[in-house]
């Protein structure tokens, strides 16, 4: 990502915390926090099943403080979180078929381990100024496209119901207790570094490992829409809702409009790499009813209040991504 | 209340488990229900600052069955809830003021073991039958009045958000799993064998002890304008809701116009009592953060599809409720 003198300004030798900081998304703001000057911590607990990976910050070794944590240890959260300036926090539970086999450690880690996070910044850093990466999975299955923020939340599966909690807690610390947090709403987020071994973080991941693979990609159903941020972007985004005032206490979607069927994505992928091929199967049955259908996100609002936009077309960012994964991919198995 | 011939055919000779079956509402159900001959267990936790209390059950001891067990200790539920026809689920930590001052252990009531209670029920007793004790406390602040099931979830405490969490699992398990499921959305309850040692489950409890104590009411702000349902009227929701198919996967408010401001309730109050003062006091700063203005519910959904209306004026509500602690308040000190 272009790194603006702003944002230099706002992060340069600021302590910021980052928690799932070895995953997708938070690994790719910590590149860029260090870059800009940030004295930069990561929490991660490299659960197998999740997005962790320490290839996500090869090379940054003596420029951030990696602490392999759980944040549902709650005696080591109060030590994490004083003295930072800024925390994103990220650590999540993404996947919505393991939210349904396992609801409960869904919960605990996207519910009540951010109640503790909550609480050990209202006890020990008040002062401290919070994002929070939401989900597109709250809304649920869409009364109307784009999705903006008043969409009333219907959640399809526990994922979802966990994710609202997460959230809510965030803009109620915010409100009653003066802690400064955002929340970002977040739809497909893709690029380099996501997790790719399977679908647990996102379909595409492992349609890409299998293109690269040789193997052909599986569609399910094809014909729903949806939209995807390039993570590039989604850092942006993080930065801002993190730098603003006017931000405080605000939720925002993100977006990358326009929207692409899933057969078109996989026809798409299929182009740029210049190889390989797909498949369309039914729609498996035990996830027909925690789908959500087509989903594309109205992102005007934070457009307008913060001036953040997708800049990057979505032929860059597989080609991006294609290109990350055709040289790292066995770092990723 | 009255028993009808229809609820008797429901529910006689069916097992019944009832949750906080202890406490304000959960105790008055449970005696109904064994008017009808339903087979009742009760759970309770009996944890002091909440509902629970013996006297509630007082003359049923050899009728119902009583478990002095914690929705929180998972290892009992699959015993628990295996061979129940029907599971009127009440129990709940319902103090606003205690859910922003211990918010981990509203989480682990209202929001954890309400999954833990669902999953055992997917496991061990996929065909009951569960109606959910939820809260007008999930709308927040209203946009309007009267607050009807439409209306969006803003929850202003840690307490409404648990308690979304808690009805959304019990509408998804109800959708995914055919685990049917009705939750009630209850505004201010009241009547014989509520909590009026303090104001943690109504602070018509501890006016009603303080009148009957010779002490002042201290009403806060006494403006805001508040619905009761006296708890009769309470509990015939709870079966209808039970007993009708149409109730499956649906939320219903319970109400009971017309609305009347806190100052006005007081000054009737003390009128009923036949003696008794009052004193009006700013709202204490700590809970204007978390107060919710004015409330009043449409319950006219309930009324359309089930029949349900609030028989019992406020008149007489707080009439039978002053008899009933006239003579039986030391055992609810």
């Amino acid at each position: 990502m272009p790194v603006s003198t702003n944002f230099r300004r706002v992060f340069s030798g600021r302590r910021v915390l980052v928690t799932g900081g070895l995953g997708f998304i938070g690994s790719n703001l910590v590149r860029t926090l260090v870059a800009l000057g940030a004295r930069v911590s990561v929490v991660d607990s490299l659960v197998p099943e999740y997005g962790g990976n320490r290839r996500n910050l090869a090379g940054l070794a003596s420029r951030v403080t990696v602490h392999i944590a759980d944040v549902r240890d709650w005696p080591r959260l109060p030590r994490l979180v004083a003295g930072q300036d800024f925390l994103f926090n990220l650590a999540g539970q993404t996947s919505h078929m393991d939210s349904m086999t396992d609801p409960q450690t869904d919960l605990d880690i996207n519910c009540r381990a951010q109640l503790a996070i909550l609480e050990a910044c209202r006890l020990h850093n008040p002062g401290v100024r919070i994002v929070f990466a939401s989900t597109r999975q709250i809304y649920g299955k869409p009364d109307y496209l784009p999705v903006d923020e008043r969409h009333p939340l219907r959640p399809v599966d526990v994922n979802g119901i966990n994710k609202i909690a997460g959230e809510s807690f965030h803009l109620l610390y915010s409100r009653v207790y003066g802690i400064a947090s955002t929340a970002l709403r977040l739809t497909n987020t893709i690029g380099p570094r996501m997790r790719v071994k399977d679908a647990r973080q996102t379909f595409v991941g492992v349609w890409i490992r299998r293109l690269l693979e040789g193997l052909p990609i599986e569609v399910w159903g094809g014909e729903q829409l949806r939209d995807f941020t390039f993570v590039d972007d989604a850092v942006e985004a993080f930065l801002l809702a993190a730098a603003r005032s006017e931000a405080v206490g605000q939720v925002f979607n993100l977006g990358g409009p326009p929207p692409i069927s899933l057969q078109r994505l996989a026809e798409l992928l299929v182009e740029l790499n210049g190889a390989g091929d797909f498949t369309v199967r039914d729609f498996p049955r035990e996830r027909q009813k925690i789908d959500i259908g087509d989903y594309y996100a109205d992102d005007r609002l934070i457009g307008r209040k913060l001036g953040w936009k997708p800049r990057t077309d979505l032929r860059s960012a597989l080609t991006q991504t294609l290109a990350y994964y055709r040289k790292e991919l066995p770092h990723y198995l």
